[in-house]
């Protein structure tokens, strides 16, 4: 089995290290990222509901095969506690398409005995561009 | 403020009462489930992020106006702990589309002192019929 490396930080370093990884397309940092469980659950833009390390591997390996992504992640929302943390993420994609469109992410950490690691990533695209941050708007009303 | 009604079943009955509420069109039902919070988060498919409970309300207004939806929610996959629960479940739709698909759910739900109640609910479209149970073929290999 590989040696899998320490990660001890947040939820949130995590989530830096995931699109970091993802924007470089380094499939294997990316992959030390997930809790080491065959039930994790990856979901991408329009695709399938994936499952393991095998599956949801061997989609990302795709994606870096057609050119990988440049996604900057903005607009975090989270709902925590001691184990668990809940993001939910606009995700800003490099796009020449003639319709606007942004991505949402749903983000979900466990803390394991290794670490905060990703057990869930799910993803839907969104009409228009990337929303002018709408949390900090409906504070104002 | 209205009386909520006090509900102290599992994240699973929870589940169980939204998609109830949500196949009756039942708008006062539904929201009852959601957490007490205006962070609670909603992601229609193919739609934009909505926070809080009028603008997650309003949304599914349109939906029942709109002659209401018939999910039957099947194949949930489950990661919980003590306090919060994250399931990812596959929504099968009536649908007399020629392409045809199907919806994938993320709903997560946190005990607050009321009870379980929901903070994310977020759907996206997946191509083709409702898998085979490709959770139980895939312990077969």
């Amino acid at each position: 089995m590989k040696r899998r490396k320490q990660l001890n930080g947040s939820a949130a370093e995590v989530e830096a290290a995931f699109y970091d990884a993802l924007n470089r397309g380094d499939i294997e940092a990316l992959m030390h990222l997930w809790a080491d469980d065959e039930d994790i659950v990856c979901v991408h833009p329009g695709g399938p509901r994936l499952q393991g390390h095998a599956a949801i591997q061997a989609s990302w390996e795709k994606v870096f095969e057609n050119g990988g992504l440049q996604i900057r992640p903005s607009q975090l929302h989270e709902t925590h506690n001691l184990m668990s943390s809940v993001h939910s993420v606009v995700e800003g994609v490099s796009s020449t398409a003639a319709t606007p469109a942004h991505l949402l992410a749903t983000n979900v950490y466990i803390k394991t005995p290794q670490g905060w690691r990703i057990v869930l990533h799910h993803v839907s695209v969104a009409p228009g561009p990337v929303p002018v941050s709408p949390f900090v708007q409906s504070s104002l009303h």
